[in-house]
């Protein structure tokens, strides 16, 4: 499914897929009209994108050219052979997974108390157990490292996303894979079945 | 460290990374100049990348506007907390990853034969176990398929590799990362200091 309006249901569902997500992928075009694909950490807060980089480098020239960017985040749950549903055709082997989708424009945040919150936002989802002096821009120790680097916001014109888990698959066939995946039992086959109870519609 | 040019050893180590990972991102441009990045499997073979997909849909119109595009594939191995490295400062928390990312063209495989060598360097990658009967273009049962399918390739004409794992540190900083992940013990912990011991300057 792919879905491009969320209901407050859904809109959880986005922030915990989300704040489970450490990587993404920022695309930016260049004065030519190329495109190139970056791939970095982030962290989504209150609708927008964040992340942080060097103030040279080629992802930020694109974007003092073009503020037009998209950023992906994606996961992939599981590959699922073919002979899970049918013993002879290649055809439907497929992968399930979720993925996050936008487009919109990049700013620079310049303010630097934003800045430090937007640092604390990043240690918190990346290092949550701590172990390090609060990021607070008046300290010396942070201030002249946070004018140093660069941050970005993406404000978010198009968002969708898509969790395919057999959604389109007869009752028969959700079956069959699910017994196809508790059968494997690779690390993460129990979580994509319980993935697939709760976005198949055939599921009770 | 990123790197454009491969030693026949980092070509080795490129075809291993781009087997192992079954998920990339494809960066394409529409007619307005905005960016896409489509999370897709792929397979990689004698220096192309290949994808299907649908032959309707967004990311195959955007090729048709615009033939360039951007693929990247990455894989997040450790996030590195700031307190490995300094009791103090969050600035050195980081991630150590590997990424490859390539810029070219991309044009459609028309040809049945090749769509189904393509389809079956696909089925090798991602079910090498079998279970499906061979993917012969001449079989009608997989022809119509083969001509319903739209599979695209990417001749790269710049490609870039970046495997980061430590080493900017200094000897005292790598010893400090590698206790620290040593002590850790998440599942990729033993693999990422593998990689260091392999990539780093100082290493023995």
């Amino acid at each position: 499914m792919r879905r491009q309006e969320f209901s407050v249901q859904e809109e959880m569902e986005l922030n915990q897929f989300l704040s489970e997500n450490t990587f993404g992928f920022l695309g930016t075009v260049d004065d030519e009209g190329r495109p190139r694909v970056t791939p970095l950490n982030f962290v989504y807060d209150q609708g927008f994108f964040y992340f942080h980089g060097s103030r040279v480098g080629e992802k930020m020239s694109h974007m003092r050219i073009n503020e037009q960017v998209s950023f992906t985040v994606a996961d992939e749950y599981a590959l699922i052979p073919s002979y899970f549903s049918n013993a002879a055709m290649a055809c439907p082997a497929t992968s399930y997974f979720k993925s996050v989708m936008v487009s919109g424009t990049a700013e620079l945040v310049l303010d630097l108390s934003e800045k430090g919150r937007i640092f604390t936002l990043f240690m918190q989802k990346l290092q949550p157990e701590g172990g390090y002096d609060p990021i607070d821009p008046t300290d010396p120790r942070y201030n002249s490292r946070l004018r140093g680097v660069a941050v970005m916001k993406i404000i978010p014109e198009h968002q969708s996303a898509k969790f395919k888990f057999g959604q389109n698959l007869s009752k028969a066939a959700i079956d069959n894979v699910i017994s196809g995946l508790e059968l494997r039992g690779n690390s993460r086959d129990q979580e994509t079945i319980a993935q697939m109870k709760k976005y198949c519609p055939h599921m009770p």
